[in-house]
This record gives C-alpha cells, sequence and structure tokens, in this order.
C-alpha cells in the first residue's frame, strides 16, 4: 500500500461547519442576465414568484449578497449527515498508477444518498417559516421527490409528489421511500389536476414526462394560498444551498495543506456541480487562482458542449420563465440513458454565464465509458456511485491518465453527488453489455433550437 | 430542538483505530464446550478444519489469547468505511419523548452495508496470505455474498458464490453487487457440484435453501487443495472479527463521558451482536459492571428465548461440526419474514454460552412491531435500517419508552448493522399492510429437538 501523509478520510467537527452558504453571484463581473416573464418578455418581479415560492426563497434567488447565514434550525438538521467526508482516492490512484492525487466529496451519506436533501431541507424551513402547510413538486426516478419527502415531514407540512408515470412502475423503491417520509405520491399525470385530467381523458396510458408533472405540481399550487412549490435545480437559490457542499470541502483540504487544480462535477441543471465549485472559483474570480473547473454531461444531452447560450424556458412545456442558459431547447428529449438526473434540455442562469465567460469548462462523456469508472471506482473505493456521479468519475479518470502520460502531480477533486444503491438495475445492465452509447446529431439540435426562434424567444 | 452536549455523530480518527480484536473467550469463566465431529462424537481437531479454512483461521477459532492483533493490510482496508460512526440518536430521542439517552453505531457505512466486511476482508486476507486461490461460499439474499465479494476482490482471490435459487430470482440486485466486485454468482442447486446435480435431476424446479448451498460451497472447496470455504457468522473467529466495533464504540462513547446500561443487537447468527456488546462485556466479566446485554431475535425463529441449549449442527442438511448451541433443532423451517439474516436455527457456540449462564439475556420481537420501529427511526434519523436492525431499534424503544414510564435517565447503546437500500421492496409490504406476525408453536419447536434426540446428538 502507499506510504500515507493523511488519512483515507478527512472529517470536519460539527462546529467546524460553514454558517452560511456562498452566492457566487456576489463576485461575478457579468452577472446572469434577469429571467423573463414569458407573455411580456420583461424581467419577472418577486410578484411573480410569489404563488409558488415563500418569499425568502425568492429574495435568495436575486440576492446579491456574498454570504447568506444557515438559520439555525437547517444547521442542527445537516448535522444528521454533514460535515459530509471528504475521502483520499487511494484506491483508485493504485488501480490508474497516477501521480495525481485524488479527492473526493461523498454526498451519498445523506437520508436520500444524495446531495439534494442540502437543499429540501432549507426550502422546507423557509416554507415552514412562512406558515406553508403543503408543497408540490415533481419526480423523475424519484431522487428529488425522496429529498423532500424526508425534508417536509421534519417540519410537518404535507407533500404532494408527481411521479413521472413510466418511472413510477419501473422504478418503486423510490416511491417505496417517500411513503416512508409520508409524502403522497401518485403517478402522472394524475385524476388530481386540469392538466393530468385531460391528458388522462385523450390517452388513458400516457407515460407522463416531467413536463406533464411540473405542470401538475404548479397547479395545484397555484391554485391554494397555503401551497407552495418546491424545484430540485436549476434555480439560484438551489445552488445557493449547494454551496455548503464546496466551502466544507476547502476547510477539509486545508487541513492537509491541499489544493485543486481540477474540480469536477456531474452536470443535470448544476446543483451539485455548482455545490462542489463555486467556494472555489472564488478564488479564481478574486484572485485569479489557476484552477480548471469542469462541467461533465453525457454525449446523449450535450448542452453544455453543443447547445447554444440563449432564453428558454425552464420545463419541457413552456410555462416557466424564461431563463438565459445554455440549452438544447425545451423540446429536445433526451435518449434513455441510466442518468435520469443528468436528462434535463438547460443549464441554470448563474453556471451558463460562468462557461460563457470561460471561467469555467464543460466535457462530455458516453454512457459505458461512465459505468466503467463506476465499477472501476466500486472495486477501488467500495463505494457503488451513481449513474450521474460516475460522469464525474469518468472525467477524473480522464484526467489522472493524462497527469501520468505527463508525469504531473496535480491535485483533483470531484463531487461524488451520490450512491448507486437503487440503480443496481442499470448496473446489472451495464454487465451484461445491453448499456448503449447514444449520440446526438447536429440537426436534433438545431430542429429544436429552430422552435425556439418560431416561438420568437428573446437570443442573447 | 434539544439542547446538546456533545455532539450528534462521534468519530474517532484513523490513528485512534482498535489495532487488535478483543476475543472475549480470555475472560469467560465458563468457556464454551468444543465443536464434536458428527461422526465420532468427539470434539474436532484442527486437521478437520484444515480443507474449509486458511490455518491462521483456525487457529483464532480456539484460541484463548485476550487480544489478537488485526494486520497492517486489514487495518488498512478497514480505514475505506472504519471508524464507523457513534450516534446519538436526538431524533428518535425527541420523537419518544424519553428521558433515555440513545445511541447507536452505524455499519451502514461499509462498502455492502452491513457489518459483514469486517469479517469478510480478514478472512479473504489470510486465505491470500496462505496461497488460496479460490474461496466458496453460500448466501441467502446476499448480504454476505457481497462482502465477501468486495473482500476477495481486493486480494485477486476468485470468489464462486452459491446463491438460493429462489433469492437470486427475488432479490436479484445483491447479485448485482457481487458480480460488481468480479464475483461469480450461481443459483443453488447449481450444475457444478455432485450435490446440486443430483437434486437437479431429481427436481430441476428445486427453489434452493441455504442447506443445500452450504453443502454445495463445502464440497467444491474439499474437492481442491488451492479452495477454501467461508462463513459470515457463528463461528468464533466470524465473532472476534466483529467485535471492532464494541471497541470502537467504547472509545467514542468515553469521549463524551458516556456509558451504556443497556446494550442492544439484533440476533442471527451471533456475530453483530457479539461485535457491538463482546468488549463492553469484558467490563461485566471482570469489574462485575452492571449492564443488561440483549440479543433480539424475530418471534418467528426464537432459539433464544425458546430454544434448547445442546449441540446441533450449524447447517440444515447436517454436514457440519456438532456445535453447543442455543437451538430449535437444525430441521427447524422459519416462515419467511422479511430480515432473512435473522432465520437461522442456531445460536454461535459463545453466545449460547453467555446466555446459559445469564450473562447476557435474550427478547423477541414480531414483525410488524420491526418495521413500525424502522419507519419511525428513518423518519426520525434519516436512516432506512435493514430488516435485521429494526429488531434491535424496536427493543430500543420498548426500553425508551419504560425509562420515561419509571422516569429513568438510562443510557442505551445498539448497533445499527446496516442500511435498508436494498430492502425496499419489504416496506413497500409493510407500507401495505402485507407484512404478516408468524407465531410459532411449541410444537413445531418439539417435533424439530425430537429429530435430534433420534440422531443421538448428544445432549449439554
Amino acid at each position: 500500500m502507499k506510504n500515507k501523509k493523511h488519512p483515507k478520510k478527512i472529517y470536519l467537527n460539527e462546529n467546524e461547519m460553514p454558517r452560511a452558504w456562498y452566492n457566487i453571484m456576489a463576485d461575478m463581473k457579468n452577472k446572469p442576465l434577469p429571467p423573463l416573464h414569458p407573455a411580456t418578455k420583461k424581467p419577472v418581479g418577486p410578484e411573480d414568484l410569489a404563488p409558488l415560492f415563500p418569499m425568502e426563497l425568492i429574495k435568495q434567488e436575486v440576492s446579491t449578497e456574498k454570504f447568506i447565514e444557515i438559520p439555525e434550525e437547517v444547521l442542527e438538521i445537516y448535522k444528521i449527515w454533514r460535515p459530509s467526508p471528504l475521502i483520499r482516492a487511494y484506491g483508485l490512484e493504485k488501480a490508474l498508477d497516477t501521480p495525481a492525487k485524488i479527492y473526493y466529496k461523498y454526498e451519498g451519506v445523506s437520508p436520500a444518498g444524495s446531495h439534494k436533501p442540502n437543499t429540501a431541507v432549507p426550502q422546507a424551513y423557509y416554507n415552514y417559516k412562512e406558515g406553508v402547510k403543503k408543497i408540490t413538486t415533481e419526480t423523475g426516478a424519484g431522487q428529488w421527490g425522496s429529498a423532500l419527502s424526508y425534508a417536509t415531514q421534519l417540519f410537518g407540512i404535507e407533500l404532494q409528489v408527481f411521479m413521472v408515470k413510466v418511472s413510477y412502475h419501473q422504478k418503486p423503491y423510490r416511491k417505496t421511500m417517500m411513503r416512508l417520509w409520508n409524502a403522497d405520491v401518485v403517478p402522472s399525470p394524475s385524476p388530481l389536476t386540469e392538466v393530468g385530467r385531460k391528458i388522462l381523458e385523450e390517452d388513458p396510458e400516457n407515460p407522463g414526462s416531467l413536463g406533464i408533472a411540473i405542470s401538475e405540481a404548479v397547479e395545484m399550487a397555484v391554485k391554494d394560498p397555503h401551497t407552495k412549490y418546491a424545484l430540485g435545480s436549476v434555480l439560484n437559490h438551489v445552488l445557493l444551498h449547494q454551496t455548503v457542499i464546496g466551502l466544507e470541502a476547502k476547510k477539509q483540504m486545508e487541513k492537509v495543506d491541499a489544493y485543486p487544480d481540477v474540480i469536477i462535477g456531474c452536470f443535470g441543471g448544476g446543483s451539485n456541480f455548482a455545490g462542489i465549485s463555486f467556494p472555489f472559483l472564488e478564488d479564481k474570480l478574486l484572485k485569479d487562482q489557476k484552477m480548471r473547473v469542469i462541467a461533465v454531461e453525457p454525449e446523449s444531452c450535450p448542452k453544455l458542449t453543443r447547445g447554444q447560450f440563449r432564453y428558454d424556458f425552464g420545463d419541457s412545456v413552456g410555462m416557466t420563465p424564461l431563463i438565459p442558459m445554455f440549452t438544447l431547447g425545451h423540446t429536445f428529449m433526451p435518449p434513455s440513458i441510466h442518468a435520469g438526473g443528468l436528462r434535463y434540455h438547460g443549464a441554470g442562469a448563474i453556471v451558463s454565464q460562468l462557461l460563457k465567460d470561460d471561467i469555467i469548462e464543460a466535457s462530455a462523456v458516453h454512457q459505458n465509458e461512465s459505468f466503467q469508472a463506476g465499477r472501476l471506482f466500486a472495486q477501488a473505493e467500495g463505494i457503488i456511485p451513481a449513474p450521474e456521479s460516475t460522469h464525474a468519475i469518468a472525467q477524473t479518470i480522464r484526467e489522472a491518465l493524462q497527469a501520468k502520460e505527463e508525469g504531473l502531480e496535480k491535485t483533483i477533486l470531484f463531487n461524488l453527488s451520490g450512491h448507486g444503491h437503487l440503480d443496481l438495475g442499470a448496473y446489472e445492465q451495464f454487465l451484461e453489455g445491453k448499456t448503449q452509447d447514444y449520440s446526438v446529431t447536429d440537426e436534433q439540435i438545431s430542429k429544436n433550437l429552430k422552435v425556439l426562434d418560431h416561438m420568437q424567444i428573446p437570443k442573447i
């Protein structure tokens, strides 16, 4: 075994936990453009969002304060799984025979098994503080739905989850997890909303989609003043809450006198990527620290590497405000890869602006490369990663092998956003050689982007 | 929230890890009786076990040395998930409104998600050191098989797992986990052994049983001098390795000036129970420390509370040495509860002797009480426990509610032996009201014990 200068796992004490989230907006030279109202094409104001979110979250959404205090009640709940460990990947380094030093932050220790509870808990808390009795949300494979279920039951808030019908039936275990945490989970389209009833009338066998589920959740929230809606990625306040990951990681790396040359996160809507990287990016923005920060997306949903920077809807049916984002067009339907959390057409506004300004970079990985990385990681490090997280591992391996070729002792940090205990069916497909590498043609992308032109959505 | 004197989670540094396992045999006034050869009824010697186990494990099996050093290589691997956290159950205490202080040691952080890797790793290591190229084992639902798969691939040892056929098909995800860790998993009965071929010839649809799987694994090991066999519970050396749990817990409780009045572990063959309790029992055996230690079994498999203390086979087909144990008879077939790891007819020799001598006690819990405890725990503490572990939680809740009734501030420590991420199907059954409370009649027990009389197996 390798001679070690420091421990395998680096913990913080609970009294060393960050007491405020880091808001990167404060340090960005070019702030993201404002979201626009889809009808008026004018910037949306707080009053437009008030039917959906509690006022504190709306404030955070537009805040340019550098630090936003974490409420004491949220900190107490964070202690159930935070601070999460920072782990030196000695096993992976050995397997790759690389001079690179690899670290990962492990968010799979949370109740729902991913980084999602980092924002679910404060979102539930602020709703609770403002007297909200019920929250609605949508979920695909169930990661976000289970995180929010955990959080809402802690505050005695009722939760209605609209789960995409095909996932509801194909992936029953996340549904069970939500039910254990008291959520009411229905397959979407459902008879609970007008949107749902209309779709079911036309096609009782409709398999559902994330777009339909969002429509149902939003409709239910808007119709009742005591009911709000919650989202698990993309929005600024969601990314803000996730910075607790990077803030901890920074302190943990300090403890072993390390600093990353490369930071890597997988990319769906941007929340775990922002979580690990933003607190380090502060040093790049303010102190010109040399550092590469890489967002890793699937080749089958390449909005960062092949999409366009322009206004687009956050959802796939066109109900939300228009967000300035790298997008494949909200009508783009990504192939059915197992990393469901990365199948999203666009990127959050802040991350899009950072990419536009060359402060971060992006790369894309095929499905089989990501599962190969996941298997190697499970063998070398003992943790079976979520299919989403394997994208970050795959990029880490690329960087580590390049370091070996160049004989460079660079330090790599990546975010292991979740465990894959509920994704073993996907790994079985991979072991059986049944996972495909899907490619997207330029025609597919331009066809979907043209839809935006036809809709006269403003360009940037 | 409750005012806290110490943190939610108590960690040890890696340099505070125990460097030796604790062998309770050294401190027992009444040592367990020796295992007997089933044919000669004479105590078995090392030469009888040599075809199955490496010599170092055979030595540990009969050792009365108080401490047995943990090899450096094993310690390095332990660091992948150890020291495991000791957690103060503030959430559960609040939910129960109890004056009791509840602590739990969480073993679900290991690669396979339970305490099993604590012994799988040293077992693989000692085999590796003695040049063993291949190991065989049996597994039911797959907890042990997955732990051993993880361990053997670290040392480049081939692993053949015989998985009970009905579980192989009903619970495919543990199989996937084993395959990710390079094990060859076959449904048992299999065509790989004489035993298997004979059974398949008579009944190609035979669903298999743990007894058949053991027979296959043992046959394959005995026939090849480079192949050994490994067992995940019951035997003394297995319990020995698990004491790393209690040794850590003892140091962790010292850090917050606490000491348990009651220690609780669920009980299948005895390994997680021994792991948490033996290092504390040292104080009871040597210093007359007042402390209750409770082994919790399912009502549907009540060997400790309603079985007989006598010699019996370790397996259900009668191939192993005779072990002095509390048993329901090796022919006893427990009802199909979801806590598969607790469906075992007997108890290990050391634990049986301790129960016989009133040093420990036992209790039994019905299936629905255990799942109710599991649900409450998931809500209050954020961790979904394995169905086996919920038995320890149910007993903890009983004790905490009694403390409340009596107004006593007692300190309870239990072992949370594993997570339930691969058992959500069982929780779904519970939420649907489909889990049954199985009772065992006195007639069933005495009928199976009479088989032992007929076989002229020596009484104690």
